[in-house]
């Protein structure tokens, strides 16, 4: 448990914490990157275990606390669960076991606000097993749909467990990544033609934002792809202006960490897709033995 | 440290113990359930850390010697290392922690065994990042060529790491199966017409038996497909057999156990299409907490 008497201070040059099962989290830590370029992150990717998609709720919770904790006790100013099933089961549980002067960032919270406030309407949600089975994003939407008096208001979700190894493996752009994409949706009844014709796409997890072009070209230009990553960073930032934690910008030059509880030459091929740039990622974090 | 002296007898009637990274050693189960009905079993799928084809060799065999020190201790008379992946990077720190009296049978060996009496040329192997990666049938299977004295020996090993997961969500009769086998095992070479052609191919991963169909009309009637799970069954037969272990006929009839590390729906329904019929999975094992 996170002991307050050995509390490093939340002082605005403190890391962001930003936890995901892999690295698919890393679509988040750049996003976040783009928008405060000033501010240092301490990434930790559950290479262990993941993919999270696949577990049970007890367990993803299991996981998530043990990492909050780890990087509330490495002095984190901030946590961002950059991973859609643990935003999914876990907040709570991640928001009980740290200090509540340490705000947590989830990705599914602020995408709902984003659609509450853009009036959203016919709303569709992929994701993983553990996402869509623990109806989050329905759950929510619908909420702010109906405080938001939002008419014909309309929210359905369908689980896509395929696309993440997919695109895990880089295939975002491969030939067969169209008719996968097709044949989830079609199968949703969300495409052109069809009477449950959504308006907008919630890309519920980290590593759907690579294969945008392929989701664009399946849905038609009238389906808008809601980008979570950017949504999320922006939340972020307001999470620290509020709190005054915002790094200074005229500090010295950011130097960020990557750590994986497992590491493999293939991951840190994939981090570099999935970070938009080279990622040093080395062993460590709560579960570090070898 | 399994413990001598709490070491329950290792009768004839003690179960066989299996184990894999998930569900897909329950194709192994099977058939040795096929072979031996009479034999008792006790698999472990460890579900919460699956899966093992995308992990570091430090890590498999870490969670490998935990398992078998856990069927040791339940009083198996013998151990199925029933997972590629495993068995390429664990299978001397498996036989290392348990006593030396209690057989380990991996899936790799008996299968190499196998392709030497067979005098197979030109072989292929796919599997998953980690096994290919450990380079262990290629290494083996070169030496019993040699030693056999095989004119034009030749291996070459292809890591294909999709199919697991696409076989894992019942994509194994998919329209889209063909052309992912088909990409990968062209860009091997091993097709009709290449000139690295092969006449058998070993599916190294407990995962792909369920696919046969597939391969068998990518690669047509003239490359062999080598059965591991049923290579497997004889050789347990065989280790049992000469220890004078095998199970009597006319014992009770058999109930089987099925434990796996996380318990979610959908490995509940993966369970029955890797062992054909229904099985009761129970959450268990060494990490076993909620």
């Amino acid at each position: 448990m996170y002991s307050p008497s050995s509390r490093p201070s939340l002082a605005s040059d403190a890391p962001i914490g930003i936890f995901d099962s892999g690295i698919g989290g890393l679509t988040v830590a750049h996003a976040i990157a783009q928008a405060m370029p000033a501010e240092r992150m301490l990434y930790f990717g559950d290479t262990a275990h993941m993919p999270y998609g696949d577990r049970s709720p007890e367990l993803v919770r299991t996981y998530s606390v043990r990492i909050a904790e780890f990087l509330a006790a490495e002095g984190c100013k901030a946590i961002v669960m950059a991973c859609n099933s643990a935003s999914a089961t876990a907040k709570a549980a991640v928001e009980a076991c740290v200090d509540h002067d340490i705000p947590v960032i989830d990705v599914v919270a602020p995408v709902v606000q984003q659609l509450g406030r853009e009036g959203a309407q016919r709303v569709g949600v992929i994701g993983t097993r553990a996402t869509i089975g623990s109806g989050i994003y329905g759950k929510s939407l619908r909420e702010v749909q109906h405080d938001r008096g939002i008419p014909d208001g309309h929210v359905e979700e369908w689980p896509t467990p395929l696309l993440a190894p997919l695109i895990e493996e880089g295939w975002q752009s491969h030939e067969l990544m169209l008719p996968v994409i097709q044949g989830y949706l079609e199968a949703a009844g969300w495409c052109a033609g069809d009477e449950r014709r959504i308006d907008a796409l919630v890309l519920g997890c980290t590593h759907y934002p690579l294969a945008e072009e392929a989701f664009s070209r399946v849905l038609g230009p009238q389906v808008r792809l809601i980008d979570g990553p950017a949504i999320v960073a922006k939340a972020v930032a307001h999470a620290l202006t509020v709190r005054g934690r915002l790094a200074s910008a005229d500090g010295p030059s950011v130097q960020h960490q990557f750590m994986v509880s497992d590491l493999t030459e293939n991951f840190v091929q994939s981090a570099q897709r999935f970070f938009g740039k080279e990622v040093h990622l080395v062993p460590g974090g709560p579960w570090f033995q070898h």
